[in-house]
C-alpha cells in the first residue's frame, strides 16, 4: 500500500471484499482505467483461498492420488501420509498469510483498504470509520459466513466451521458432522482419510441434496466404505460439550446420540450483509438476506440517476461457487468501466447470463460428482419437456483402463422441444475435467445432431458421451 | 456362428475386417434390420483391441498412476511392479482370444466368416475362396499394417512391430525405436519405466510431427527424464543382427550406432489393401495405396447404378485413429441401412463431415498431449487468418493442486474472421479428458464470445480454458 499513502480516499470504483471474486471485479475495472480500491476486514483471497475450494482440494488430491494407484494393476505401495497432506494444506493456504495477494494488488495497483466496509451514503462508505468514496461504482463482494443453526447448545459448544476444519493441524480421534452437502462430503472424506472415525448426521433423506440423487447415492456408499457412519434423514436437537475442550455430544431428534472430539458445522451459509449498511441506501435484501441483483448485478432498490450498487459472487446468493462468482465479477467489472466510459456496454459480455442455465460445479469426493446444468428435478421444475439418459461409467472402455473395477454412472438431460441439452451429472474417479465438455454444450446450445459429430478421443472416459448419444438413440 | 450354418452365403451387408470400424458398421446396418456378415482373418475386436490402442493404454496406465502418486506430497510410496503391469496389459488383450467378441457377434446376431476376403466383381467377394454375395453393400474396414521400410538388413532383423511390441512378455534390456510418432513414444516410454534401456531414432528434427512442436518438445524432454536416448534428425541406414537372437545393430546415417536386444520400427502404417480386389471392381486407391473416398465413404470409380462399395477407417487413410474410423462407420452403417430401406439418408447423420475440422488424439505418453481441431501449422495452410495464444498449464490453479510442480502448456487457435475456435493442444499430466471440450466447441462452432460463458469449474484443471480466453482479450 505504501505507494499509494498520499492518495485521498476517493477511487473511482470501491469493491468490499477482497476474495477471489472483489479481486476479480477489483481486477477488471482497473484494466478499464479505473482507480480501484478493494475493501478486506480479514485475509485478501478471502475463503476460497484459505478455508473452503484451494485448501480443500489440497487435502483431497493425495487421497485420490492414493487410491487411483491403489486401484491399478502395476502400480503398488502407495499409501497416505497425514503428515504430508497437512504439510501440503499448509504450504497451500501458505499458513494463513496473505502478503502474496496483498503483493498482486500493489503490484497491478489496486489500493487495499484494511478494515470493514460499511455503506453510508449514494457512492459513499466508511472503511473502519474512515470515509471513502467513489466516483462510479461500489461493488459488493463480501461473500457468506458458515451457518450455525439455532440448535440449543451448539454455538456453546464451539463447533468447527469450515474455517478450522480446512486449517486444522490436529486430526481429532472422533469427528462429527453436522450437514450433508459440498463441504460436510469432502471434508467428512478427508477426516476419514486422515484417521478421524467420522459421522455424518444430516437432516435431508439423502447427501448432496443439490444434485442428482444417484450421485448423493454414490457418495454416501462410498463415505461408508471409507468407514463414515453416514446418518441422513435425522437432525441435532441438542449438543453439549464437557467442559471447554471435552467431547461433544450430539442428541440427535427421535433419540439416539453421536459422541465426538470435534463437531464440524456445515449445513449451510449465511450471507455477509450485516452491517454493510446495504439498506442505507434502499438496496434490497432477499427473504434469506442476500442482497438483491438484476440480471446485471444492479443491486435492487438503490436509488441515483444512474446505477452505482452492484454485488456479485455469494453474497447475492445467485450460485455460491467461487466460479460461478469470478464470472459474474468479470462481466460486472467490464459493465463498470465501460459505463464509466460513457460507453454503451456490451449487453452479452456484461450479463452473466449463463447463471440461468445452471452453474457446473465439481465436488471433489471420491467418487467425484461434475455436474453442469440443471438436474432432471430442476427442469422438470422449469417445465421443460426432457429425456434422460442414463449409463454406467464404465460403458466408456477408457474407465476400465483408468481403474480396475471402475464405479460410476452418467447421466445427461436433453431438452426435447429444442434438441439441446441442459444438463449433465458424472460421477466417477477422475471425472472432474469432463463436465466442461457438457457446460461448453450446454452454454454454446450445440444441438445434439451437432454433438453427434463431435468425437470423443479413443480410449479416454470421455467416450462416455458417444455412449450416451448412442443410447439416446443417435 | 452355429446358428447361421443352414444360412446361405448371401447378406445384405458385407463388412470386410472385423476391428473397432469394422465391428461398428457392422453393427449399425444390423440394427437398420439387415443381415450382415463380418469378415476377419485374424482377431475380431482388430489391431486396436489386441496390438494399439488398449494394451498401449493399459500398459501406460499404471505408469501414469504411479507417478501422479509420487507427484503428490502426502501420497508416498507409489513404485511400479512391471511384472503387474504386464499382466494387467495380459488381462486386457484376453491372452490374445477373441472369444468375447466374438459372442457380441453371435449375440447381436452378424455372422462372422473367418478367413481372407477379396472383391471379385460387384457386390461379390470371396472368403478364402468362398463366394459371397451383398445385396446391398460391401464395406472395406481392413485397417492398415506396420510399415517395415527398406532399410537393408531391416526386415531380416526381425524387428518387432507394435503387435509384439505391445504383446511381449519379456522386457528387453535394450530397446532401440525406430520412429518418433504416438506409437514410437508411448512404447518407448513403456519400456523405459519397465527397465530397458530405450533409444529412439526418428528421422524428423523432433517427436510427433503432426501434433503441435511444443507438444513433441515437452515429450522428448520427458522420455529424457526417463532416461531414453533421443536422437531426431536422424535415420537408420543399415540393421544387422548378430544370428537369429542375438543383438541388433542400427547403424546410422553419418555414422553412429545404436546395439539392442530388440528393435521397434513404428515409422508408420500401410494400408491394408495388398490382394484385397479393389481395382478389379475399378475401385480408387490412392499413391500412398489408401482406398480413395468420397464425403460419403463411398469408393471412388467404382462403376453401378447405385452406391455398392464403401470404405471406412485407417484403410481409407482419412484419419488413422480408432474413434474417427468408428465415427466414419456409424455413418456408412446408417448410410447403408438408409439406402437398403429405399429412405433419402439423412445427409447431415450420414456424412463424417468433422473429419475435415481435424481429428481430436490423445497422446498417453507422460505427459499427455491431447489435441483437436488444426495445428497453428494447419490452420495456416488452410489459408484461416488466426490468432494463437500459448499459456503454461499451472496458470490454472488446478494444475498445481494436481502435482506439485505441474509442467504443461495449452494453446488455442483462434478463426479471427469467424470468430471461432479451430484448434487446441494441451499437454501436461492428466490432460486427456480436457480435450473434449475443445471438440465440441471446434465441431459446433460456438462463438468465442459464447465461450466466454462457458464457466470452468474452480479448480479444475479446465480452468486453464478461462486463462485462454482471458489471455486472448476476451
Amino acid at each position: 500500500m505504501s505507494q499509494h499513502e498520499q492518495q485521498p480516499l476517493d477511487f473511482d470504483v470501491v469493491v468490499v471484499g477482497a476474495g477471489p471474486v472483489g479481486e476479480n471485479v477489483a481486477d477488471r475495472a482497473h484494466k478499464a482505467g479505473l482507480t480501484v480500491a478493494i475493501v478486506e476486514k480479514h485475509l485478501v483471497g478471502g475463503e476460497c483461498s484459505f478455508y473452503a475450494c484451494s485448501p480443500s482440494k489440497a487435502l483431497l488430491r493425495p487421497i485420490h492420488a492414493t487410491r487411483a494407484s491403489q486401484r491399478v494393476q502395476g502400480s503398488e505401495g502407495a499409501r497416505l501420509d497425514p503428515q504430508g497432506v497437512l504439510a501440503r494444506r499448509d504450504a497451500w493456504i501458505n499458513r494463513l498469510d496473505d502478503s502474496g495477494q496483498v503483493g498482486w494488488l500493489d503490484h497491478v495497483g489496486i489500493t487495499l483498504l484494511r478494515g470493514e466496509g460499511v455503506l453510508t451514503g449514494p457512492r459513499a462508505l466508511e472503511v473502519d470509520g474512515r470515509p471513502v468514496t467513489a466516483r462510479h461504482a461500489v461493488v459488493l463482494a463480501t461473500g457468506t459466513t458458515p451457518t450455525v443453526p439455532p440448535v440449543p447448545g451448539l454455538r456453546e459448544a464451539k463447533p468447527w466451521t469450515n474455517r478450522e476444519a480446512t486449517t486444522s493441524r490436529r486430526i481429532p480421534d472422533r469427528l462429527a458432522v453436522l450437514g450433508g452437502g459440498v463441504v460436510a462430503c469432502e471434508l467428512a472424506q478427508v477426516y476419514a482419510a486422515l484417521g478421524s472415525t467420522v459421522t455424518v448426521v444430516e437432516q435431508a433423506p439423502g447427501l448432496l441434496g443439490r444434485n442428482e440423487e444417484f450421485a448423493g447415492t454414490a457418495v454416501k456408499e462410498a463415505l461408508e466404505r471409507d468407514g463414515v457412519d453416514v446418518r441422513v434423514g435425522t437432525a441435532a436437537e441438542s449438543v453439549s460439550r464437557l467442559g471447554p475442550t471435552g467431547e461433544v455430544t450430539v442428541h440427535l431428534e427421535g433419540g439416539g446420540t453421536v459422541v465426538a472430539d470435534e463437531l464440524l458445522v456445515a449445513v449451510g451459509r449465511t450471507p455477509a450483509t450485516k452491517g454493510l449498511g446495504v439498506e442505507s441506501v434502499s438496496g434490497r435484501l432477499t427473504d434469506a438476506g442476500y442482497v438483491s441483483v438484476n440480471a446485471r448485478m444492479e443491486v435492487e432498490g438503490v436509488e441515483g440517476d444512474r446505477p452505482w450498487l452492484y454485488a456479485v459472487g455469494d453474497v447475492n446468493g445467485i450460485a455460491l461457487l467461487t466460479h460461478m462468482g469470478k464470472y459474474q465479477a468479470r462481466a460486472c467489472g467490464d459493465l463498470v468501466g465501460a459505463r464509466a466510459a460513457g460507453r454503451e456496454p456490451d449487453a452479452d459480455r456484461t450479463t452473466p447470463w449463463a447463471d440461468d442455465l445452471g452453474a457446473p460445479q465439481v465436488v471433489f469426493t471420491d467418487p467425484e460428482v461434475a455436474a453442469a446444468g440443471l438436474t432432471e428435478a430442476e427442469a422438470r421444475e422449469h417445465g421443460l419437456r426432457i429425456r434422460v439418459v442414463d449409463l454406467p461409467m464404465d460403458s466408456a472402455a477408457g474407465s476400465g483402463l483408468q481403474a480396475e473395477g471402475y464405479q460410476g454412472q452418467a447421466r445427461i438431460v436433453v431438452d426435447e422441444d429444442a434438441g439441446v441439452l441442459v444438463g449433465a451429472t458424472f460421477v466417477g474417479q477422475d471425472v472432474a475435467e469432463l463436465v466442461h465438455a457438457a457446460t461448453v454444450a450446454i452454454v454454446g446450445k450445440v444441438p445434439l445432431a451437432t454433438l453427434w459429430h463431435a468425437v470423443p478421443s479413443y480410449p479416454t472416459m470421455s467416450e462416455i458421451w458417444l455412449r450416451l448419444l448412442e443410447e439416446y438413440g443417435l
